[in-house]
């Protein structure tokens, strides 16, 4: 180590630091879920994390901040447990996967209650609503974007379609369903939504 | 007129109680579009329509149950001035139809504002949400459906299509772009979810 740097970098207080962060994490994501959106503060936070609020105060400009890093952390812990979009040449076998982790995402109980709440506020908060969109969303569907232009480059895509339009075919539907509980959330709906949006509605010749 | 009835429902009456709930509703979806749902209070509603909190509490249970009530009452004026799903044998032009109009009203700020604050509330709350979905949503899914089920009769969708679930890829990503702003929300993309939908991803032989 550089004798010159400052000794809060020392391998010690970064595990401490890792560790507060996590907390920080954790609280917040468990008291979005507990008491909504609009209830959850910087405070309580702090308090149910075991950290002083100017910790919170040092590493974040606000609530908003805070829960989105959180609900980035949360997903970047499934994301090193469920698949990236494969490419294994079957557009349809490698869908049916990613919808499938999805479902089984948005089913468990750890993500449904924080993400619930998140996207609650978002449908009537369009300023938290276009970060998560950004930060959470857009980085998520560029995913299947990036899927969808290499079908189209093997043949298994029609000419001509606009690949960000279309990804909305599969996480609209499952989204819709999920959000409105109007019927089961499962892998075969999953599955369904792949082979209809695929394949189309209309009689193929 | 039966001497016998009690008089309240004299034609003064009648009109003087349909004019109180016209102005409750009105109240109800003014304050659920300003304050949210949690913070509309049947006392807020009373005052802002110049009733006494008894008259509501006469006609309805519950706060929930006046707004879903309003909602109800707002989407049967929208119904007298939209089109119902027409069957004019073209089944992509009468879902472009219906479409369209759904884009038209979502972007209503009359209806925007209250269906967010309703929507939002039914994410974290499956109470109100299942609610929502017997009285309001279900029966419009159910016009979709109807119009799929004359569709595969006349030979314009595939034998064996789930038309519940094919409705879903109409009404999902429509509602999946309304509720987190991610694009615009248009007649051209009502148009091209329905070409994408009937025709399909997948090329065609």
């Amino acid at each position: 180590m550089n004798e010159n740097q400052p000794n809060t970098r020392t391998p010690d207080a970064g595990r401490r630091s890792e560790r507060s962060r996590r907390a920080i994490y954790d609280a917040a994501l468990a008291l979005v879920s507990e008491l909504g959106y609009a209830r959850t503060t910087i405070e309580g936070i702090a308090a149910r994390a075991g950290v002083g609020k100017q910790t919170i105060y040092r590493w974040w400009p606000s609530k908003a901040a805070v829960l989105l890093d959180a609900f980035l952390d949360l997903g970047e812990q499934a994301t090193e447990t469920a698949p990236v979009i494969p490419d294994t040449g079957d557009l349809a076998a490698d869908l049916k996967l990613v919808l499938r982790a999805t479902v089984d995402e948005l089913t468990n109980p750890a993500f449904e209650a924080p993400t619930r709440a998140l996207t609650a506020e978002g449908v009537v908060d369009p300023a938290l609503c276009a970060l998560y969109v950004e930060r959470l969303l857009n980085p998520s569907l560029q995913l299947y974007v990036d899927r969808l232009r290499s079908a189209e480059a093997a043949g298994e895509l029609r000419p001509g379609i606009d690949h960000r339009v279309a990804v909305e075919l599969f996480v609209g539907p499952l989204t819709h369903r999920w959000m409105l509980r109007t019927l089961p959330l499962t892998h075969e709906y999953a599955d369904t939504l792949v082979d209809y949006a695929l394949g189309g509605l209309s009689p193929r010749a």
